[in-house]
């Protein structure tokens, strides 16, 4: 095998011993962009190399969200760390192809928003490559690398999905690599992970959307015109690209049409009760009181 | 019949001639304040005369948002505009009593968030009391006097349902009077205010407050703990007091029953595509049409 990069002998080794000194990570966007901006804020002497189209690499390098750069797998076989960063169902994809690309031992991460399907495809991965899932609960507005910033963890959830083929003491330091990047590491069994999602997550976005359409062809753009904040605070979602959501939705679709079919039949019983302010009283009340249970943003 | 009160030699007769010299506004909350404010700001020399409970009055003479205030609806009785701003059903039954204490002519109109279930009361009104429905777009997310603010229209939609007791002169004094609140008037039947409110708030807001429900059910505070600004953001209006809701909903359940019904019929389809891209991508790009067709705020 021959070395794909030298050990750059010019980068700097102070700052604090990194847990894996060489990190690839496949899928250079917002995502993908932060943890490299996060590895070197906190880790200046880990090697973070880049593996995206080339005209994203660019961009990450001209960020300096990367040491090195390219747009093949290839790029991670020297690593320790390979953080599979594209959308869920490439990232799947990907995890097929890893053995063919990574000789070594190494431990493999994803940042996913559904976890029980990846576990799935991980667990077919040889003993010498471990995996832990993982999903960090941090976002912004506008996806893409350029959005990047070394601060898009501090302070969020990062959960971790433990997987059959990782030890204790790989968790662990996965756990201490993602607080290394600000964030608050969280362990829990994917079935759960991607229950809980469905709620927090998918069921709102898919709400919305279908909130924003119906509303839409109700009024009309001059109805819409004469909305208000209640409204586009409501809606904000209501812009989410549908790219990453196909990969979000269908991975997770038993769940999301479990809590849709709790919904619909809560809405059923909403318009059963429009007449009677008893009924009013009590979705309100019960709104009102989770609505006070959430941290405050 | 007795003055009520004397015109107040005190008060300024500088600023712009008024449009209605004596102003009754009967329910000074959030609304009813603001207006009073407005008044005040806009026409120094109009006088503002606050119809509440006691407590409330207090507030609004320490405020400056009255000249003077009574908890009785005979206040209005030398007013040539009366506001009706108390809850729905509230102002329905304050308008089968005007008649009883206003014994002069005068211009009535309310800022209920319904209209056709107010129009079908205020009908019954006798010919001297004159009434065009009204709605001002725009709130906050605090209700009470306290929270009244002399800008609180600015910019602002306020829709106006002329009724068939009142001339277009009334209806271009109430025009030129929500103007000089700061507000943009906008005519419309009442059934179709109440379509469009049912799709622009009502909707919205059952949604929101089923969602809060649905979600804080089933995940419980732990799982809320988790969540971040998208579901934050989605679920503000879940804060809502069930109060004025009470009365919104019974008086427009036919037309949020219709909105509910095409809504839940919406959610029925996506579940059934949550497994095909096409079914995504056509939800997904509707939504965010119509949400870059709002207005930005």
């Amino acid at each position: 095998m021959p070395r794909i990069f030298p050990v750059d002998e010019a980068r700097p080794d102070s700052g604090p011993p990194p847990i894996f000194e060489r990190i690839a990570i496949v899928g250079f966007g917002l995502i993908g962009g932060s943890i490299g901006l996060a590895v070197k804020r906190r880790w200046p002497s880990a090697l973070v190399v880049a593996v995206d189209r080339k005209d994203v690499i660019e961009t990450a390098m001209r960020m300096h969200a990367a040491d090195v750069a390219g747009d093949d797998l290839v790029m991670g076989a020297e690593c320790d760390l390979v953080v599979l960063a594209a959308p869920v169902r490439q990232n799947i994809a990907l995890v097929e192809q890893l053995p063919d690309y990574l000789p070594g031992a190494a431990l493999v991460t994803d940042v996913g928003s559904t976890k029980a399907a990846m576990m799935g495809a991980a667990a077919a991965l040889p003993g010498r490559l471990a995996f832990v899932g993982g999903h960090p609960l941090a976002g912004a507005a506008v996806g893409g690398v350029e959005a990047a910033r070394p601060d898009l963890f501090d302070g969020r959830p990062w959960m971790l999905t433990p997987g059959t083929g990782a030890s204790d003491a790989q968790v662990g330091s996965l756990e201490r690599f993602v607080e290394g990047l600000g964030a608050v590491p969280r362990r829990m069994a994917a079935a759960d992970h991607d229950r809980l999602l469905a709620h927090l997550s998918h069921l709102p976005q898919l709400v919305v959307s279908a909130l924003m359409a119906s509303v839409g062809e109700a009024v009309g753009e001059g109805g819409l015109a004469l909305s208000g904040r209640g409204l586009a605070d409501t809606t904000r979602l209501a812009s989410s690209p549908p790219g990453i959501w196909r990969d979000i939705l269908q991975t997770n679709a038993a769940e999301i049409a479990r809590a849709l079919d709790e919904l619909i039949a809560r809405l059923q019983a909403v318009r059963a009760g429009l007449d009677r302010d008893e009924a009013i009283d009590r979705l309100f009340t019960a709104a009102a009181a989770w609505k006070r249970r959430m941290p405050p943003r």
